[in-house]
C-alpha cells in the first residue's frame, strides 16, 4: 500500500447550475487528503473519466432518471481506475476496475456504497481501459441495448444513427452492420464522415455541417428509414420524422443539440408523421439492461477481436482541463468516445 | 326498385383547400341524376353520415395514410345507408350498409370498387345504425384497438383519455374501466365531464375550458399517468409528458388542436419525458385492424346488452348544414359522436 497520507485529491465540484452552456465559473477546485478504506471499501485511483452528454442533464436542478449533482458536490462520472488500497477481499492492489469515480483523482468507495458506485473489474485482454469506457462501456450497452431491445433492426432494413462518430453511434452503427441491416450516420465535419464510413463501415454518412440533411437523407436513404437512434434532437429528428417508413422505430437516446437551450426544448414538429406511419418512439435508460451487460460485452468484445467492430476514442489529458474538455461534446468537436485522463 | 331517374342526388364537394379553418367557400354543392347500377354494383341511399376530425387532414394535399380527397370530387365521409338498388347477390334491397358513401344523398358503388369501399352489412338487434358509426363502428375500433393492442392497460394502471366526451374517448375510457383499470378523461365543459363521469362511468374528467390542465392531472391522477390515449396534440400533449410513469404508453391517435393550424404543428417539448421515463409514443391508424374488427365489434355488443358500456352520439340532420356541422368538432361543441344525418 502507497503511503496515502502523502496524496492530495485534485477533484472537480459543481459550484453552480448553469444556465446554458456551462463555463469554467460553475465549476471549484478543491483538494483533500486521501483517506484509507474502512472495512469493506476500497480506494481507487483514477486513470480514465468517460465525459458524456448526459453530464448536462445531471448538472440541472430536474427530476430525471437519476438525481441531479448538488452543489458543492464532486461532480459525478464513471471512470477506469485502479485499486491503491482494499480492505474488500473482493478487489485486491493492482486491480483495474470501472465505477462511478467522480471528477476527482482518487476515489474511496465505502463497503455500503459499492453496489450504487457500479464497480467491477475489467479485463485488459478482452478491451483496453478506453475499451471499457466506450463500445464496452456505458455508451456501448446503450447504443447495443437501445438497437437490440428497442430498435430491433431486421436485415435490409435502413438503420440511421446520429452523433454517429461518437460512443454511441459508432456501436450501434457497428452493431447494426454486423446484424445484417444497411446503417447510414449523421455527423459534424469531412473528416468524421469519412472515419464513419471507411474505418468503421457504415454504408453511408450525412455531414449535417456541409449540407442540409433532408437532401442527405433523400440520396442516401433512398428506401426510407427503419430504424432511427436519435442522440440530438432538434432539426434534425424533425428531418427524420418526415423520412420514417412504415412501423418504424426511434430510439429516443439523448438530444444534446437541445442541452444547452436556454428556452424550452424545440419539440418534434413533425410527431404526427407516428401516426401516420403506425412508427413508435421510444425512451431507452441504459442502467435498465444493467442484468444483461456481460451478455453484450462477451458479444462486442469477439466483434473486436475478430475485426468486425472497431472502437475509437478521444483522449485528453488533464483532470483541471476537464471545464473544456466537456464542451467539445456539446459543440462536436470530439472525434470518437471522449475520455478524460487523469493519470498514466 | 323505386323510380330511379325521379331521384336527384345532392352532394358535397371539396371546391378549394382551406388555409386554417375550412369555411363554406371551401365546398361545393351539386346536384346529379341517380344512376342505376351496373352488373355487381349497389346503390345506396345515405341515411347518416359520419363526421370526424380526420376529415380535415384528407382536405390538405399532404401525403398521409390515405390520398387527399380531390378539388370537385364528392367529400368523403363513412356513412349508414339502405340499399335500394343492387345487381349484386350479396346485397338486397332493404339492406342497411355500412361504408364508404362520401356526402351526397345517394352513393353507387360499382363491382370492382365494393371492397376499397369497405361495405358491410349491419345488424340493427346488435346497435342501432348510429351506434354502427360509434363504439361499433370506425371510433369505437380506434378507441378498442389503439388503447388494447398499444396501450395495453394492466389492472389497476391508470388510463388517461383526451376528447373523453367524443367518440373515440368514450370507447377508450369505458374499455379501460371494464378491463379493470382507473379511467380519466378530458374534455372542455362541465356538461361534457359530468357526462363522461355521471353516464360513462369514468373515475375523473378534467375540463379544460374551466382551469389548467396540470392541476386536473395533478388532482385527479395522483399516481401519474400509465396509458394516454391522445386525440387533440398541443399542450395538454406537453402536460401529459410531465406526469407519465416508468414505462407509459401514449397513443398517438389525432391532434384535432393543430389540424387548423395556419402555422406548423405543435411538437411536444416535453417529448425527452420519454427517455427519463423509458416511455413509448405511437401512431396507430384504424385500418389496419380491420381482420379483427368483427372480434371487437362482437365484444363491444355485449358491453352494450349488458349495460357496462354506453354510446352517445350528437345527430345533426340535413346535408346542406355540413360545412358548419363539420366544424362543431373543431370548436369542440359536439357532444358525443357526430353524426350527419342526411335522410330519415
Amino acid at each position: 500500500m502507497p503511503n496515502l497520507s502523502a496524496l492530495q485529491n485534485h477533484q472537480v465540484r459543481l459550484a453552480s447550475r448553469p444556465i446554458g452552456e456551462p463555463t469554467r465559473e460553475n465549476w471549484s477546485f478543491t483538494t483533500e487528503a486521501v483517506a484509507e478504506p474502512a472495512e469493506g471499501g476500497v480506494l481507487i485511483k483514477t486513470l480514465y473519466l468517460s465525459l458524456d452528454p448526459a453530464m448536462r442533464g445531471w448538472m440541472n436542478d430536474a427530476k430525471s432518471y437519476i438525481p441531479p449533482v448538488g452543489i458543492n458536490e464532486v461532480m459525478r462520472a464513471g471512470g477506469i481506475g485502479e485499486v491503491i488500497a482494499s480492505k474488500n477481499p473482493n478487489f485486491a492492489v493492482g486491480d483495474l476496475v470501472n465505477a462511478s469515480l467522480g471528477v476527482q483523482e482518487y476515489c474511496l468507495i465505502p463497503a455500503d456504497q459499492l453496489k450504487r458506485s457500479g464497480i467491477f473489474k475489467i479485463d485488459t485482454r478482452v478491451g483496453s481501459p478506453t475499451q471499457w469506457l466506450n463500445v464496452l462501456g456505458m455508451p456501448g450497452m446503450t447504443g447495443y441495448f437501445g438497437l437490440m431491445d428497442v430498435g430491433q433492426p431486421k436485415a435490409g432494413e435502413t438503420v440511421l444513427v446520429s452523433g454517429a462518430a461518437g460512443a454511441v453511434g459508432q456501436t450501434v452503427g457497428q452493431v447494426a452492420k454486423i446484424k445484417g441491416a444497411r446503417a447510414v450516420g449523421i455527423a459534424g465535419g469531412k473528416a468524421k464522415c469519412d472515419f464513419v464510413v471507411n474505418e468503421l463501415g457504415f454504408d453511408a454518412c450525412i455531414d449535417y455541417k456541409a449540407g442540409s440533411v433532408r437532401d442527405g437523407l433523400k440520396e442516401h436513404c433512398p428506401n426510407g428509414v427503419d430504424v432511427y437512434f436519435d442522440n440530438v434532437g432538434g432539426e434534425i429528428l424533425d428531418h427524420v420524422l418526415a423520412k420514417i417508413n412504415r412501423k418504424a422505430r426511434i430510439i429516443i437516446c439523448g438530444a444534446i443539440s437541445q442541452y444547452n437551450n436556454t428556452t424550452a426544448v424545440q419539440g418534434p414538429k413533425n410527431y404526427l408523421s407516428l401516426l401516420v406511419n403506425r412508427a413508435r418512439m421510444e425512451g431507452i435508460v441504459v442502467f435498465d439492461y444493467a442484468d444483461r451487460y456481460h451478455l453484450a460485452v462477451a458479444e462486442m468484445a469477439g466483434y473486436l477481436k475478430d475485426g468486425r467492430m472497431k472502437s475509437r476514442e478521444d483522449v485528453v489529458k488533464g483532470l483541471d482541463t476537464f471545464p473544456e474538455t466537456l464542451m467539445k461534446l456539446f459543440k462536436g468537436e470530439n472525434f470518437g468516445k471522449l475520455v478524460l485522463q487523469v493519470a498514466d
